[in-house]
């Protein structure tokens, strides 16, 4: 049975709610309202109807459901199957310092301060202030708060140094070359996203003139199937493109 | 510069040693032997020569060069694209108690506990002998021995309860399916790799049968770039089948 | 400039009309009417508006906008993508008598027909009736009806013999096997599209058992990139699946 | 049974070899030799051996099987995945006028030469002279000699116009643009094959401001399955990687 405090995750497979339970409270949707004692009744995977009789089914929320339907999105975020990838290929592991930016809706940066935990930093560069409340409270609400520090600042203005890795994520990464390579670590990882062809081609001039080694460019795609087991095939369409994943070593 | 005592990666980017650096000794291998005190004049990126003239580059190894080129493979080990998307897509947190069944050669092993380090653990259950030997020697190289206990047992041999999420990369998963859900929480996830789709289907009957939800089938592939800037084009080839990967909720 | 009796393709890139332009006639669409006179004043590439002014631009019609844009479409048809790759890979040539069944909508059929031009001859087995129509209606717009002979019947009917190739879109293909080998020549390949693995799967076996030799299973993926030069890269989404495509030889 | 005058495809998956069967003949191979007149005994999909045990079997060759396995290649060949795409993309049917640059081995040239049989021709400019004796022999062992006219010149040289498609296989198609507008009829489809991003970005620059239309980009990926009913799974690996296809019309 849920018990009182835990957050559960309600969807219909179309819209998401994440609810700290509390005897007596109500909780007001546009499909109707729901009884947080009516929840207490119930246990993961059962389905609970609003006044209005819609349907949600109650989940328990993990790390990657937070990331996918529980955080504010105020700008594109990057996807789990980058997210993941990028996290591992880095290295990250708990006692890092790592250097992030810009932080976005700072999906990727759960993810990298999951890997971290509970020693080690990331240190975010944010130019956009509009987007540092929305990853200020996503970081809350996911539980890694602690673990980063975010400065409204460009990238060109990073202080600290001794970064043991790094993640770019702007939209002209290569002037930036050079101050990477000033602030990272000898032989540190370093990685970026873009999304054209022509980013990638300008970046890897820049690590190339600025003798990063062991660069590498690739794509991850993720195809879904639909999971019915007496007519087994992929979904008819999928995500073709999210962005292009470059990584290098300060060499 | 490197200093003693640091793990260097040395690589010509078809074989690669992992070497800990210790004043006077010799390394030796079958392109010649390089003296470790050679390698502390240097620093990353540099390029040493053993005294045949084979030369490696002296790279500083991550937690990805460990699983890629540190480990001993005695089995077809689970692949960073997959291991990460895995570990995420579970929501592995600090603090999980993780049922994982084969261990193989430990790589999505070492992977998970990064993402529960410093609390939680991983039983994992492996009915091969030669595996625990290997998979042992691996966790202890990548350093996490301590997040993973190991039982020379069948899947359907275990006996704690309460496992907040599970990876199953056994031949017929599909016979276990009841023990996993026993054992695991109501509401937690569980995910499985199998090479084939009429591995699929089986399991799918069998999720589908013992009332697990949110199961989706999905495959993940890596596009490597050739990162030459002036002639910028996907690797002519690539790998093009892992697994699938298959998750649900315990319902 | 464009000349009487030429057939245009107007396409505002949502909707397309194909048109036999006539001095002196008028064109109605939802978006307004359009006077074929104003046409003849225009050339291909050229942009002419309805009374409304709805733009469209008049194109050269070729054999593949009449398969996407200018026939009717009562079932799922089979795109270029893999029309295209059937007609090669059964080495469609002139002179060659080929099984078809079903025919659906034809867009498949006129793809072959146009390989065999301007001799041989394609047998349709269709069971559904209301394909017919559409199909034939399909065929005489894209000028290759006597090329085709529409059988209504099922594909366990096929009286005719000594097939060059032959292709199958039915759900159960299985249990036409025997059937297929008994009207195929000897040596000559025979193609099927199926959607979903399952149906792979009963057709392998049913070919392996009767010695079909040189089977191969395949899938084809179409990517499209936005055509920006200065901002190159993939469409966010793509078509992931359209069917499965089984070849093998009657051996 | 196989009759004399026919060509039969030998083949042990590895190599292969293309018999004209006659009488009393032999035909010698590295692995043995074998009589003709031991292959008219058999049928296709019959297997032959070699005096050494050597065994191949005997395939009914279609133009498929002639593209893949019997043209001689002195150059990268451009695959069927792509040629049958091309051929159906730039709409070929008979009584068509093809501009082509360069023909390299012809493996193209013959899948767009059987799309216009029995009318129309293909005028293929070609500046390698080397190239242009193997085309001519692929051509005739293909049956298509008298569709193509070759003409040993550069691209910037070509003399005929009005033509109703081309396609464009060269290093640097963009400074061929406006040459390719004079020469192609207006409303007319043109497609080109480029291996390297930077390649596609300088093509679109060039094709936007010579006004051409419809102008699209993409790849096509053929995946290949092992046809094991039993362990229906994907091929390993795969090919990733072959050339870009942007196609556009004469607007």
């Amino acid at each position: 049975m849920i018990k009182e405090g835990e957050t559960v995750h309600l969807t219909d497979n179309k819209i998401s709610f994440f609810i700290k339970v509390k005897k007596g409270e109500q909780f007001g949707t546009h499909k109707g309202t729901i009884n947080h004692d009516e929840i207490l009744k119930r246990d993961y995977g059962d389905y609970i109807e609003t006044h209005k009789g819609h349907k949600f089914q109650i989940l328990k929320p993990t790390l990657y459901d937070i990331i996918m339907y529980g955080i504010k999105r105020r700008t594109q975020i990057i996807y789990p199957k980058d997210s993941a990838y990028i996290t591992l290929k880095l290295g990250l592991t708990s006692g890092m310092k790592v250097l992030e930016s810009g932080i976005g809706s700072a999906a990727l940066t759960i993810v990298m301060a999951n890997a971290l935990y509970p020693k080690g930093k990331i240190y975010a560069y944010e130019k956009e202030e509009k987007h540092i409340e929305t990853a200020k409270q996503n970081l809350e609400f996911a539980g890694f708060s602690e673990m980063v520090e975010i400065f409204h600042k460009d990238l060109s203005q990073v202080e600290e140094k001794d970064f043991d890795a790094a993640f770019i994520d702007v939209r002209e990464p290569w002037h930036h070359i050079p101050k990477i390579k000033e602030v990272l670590k000898k032989g540190a990882p370093v990685g970026f996203l873009v999304p054209t062809v022509n980013q990638i081609i300008q970046l890897l001039e820049a690590l190339k003139e600025n003798n990063f080694i062991q660069i590498e460019t690739l794509e991850i795609l993720l195809r879904n199937y639909k999971s019915v087991p007496d007519r087994l095939r992929p979904e008819d369409r999928m995500v073709a493109h999210t962005g292009y994943l470059i990584f290098a070593k300060n060499g």
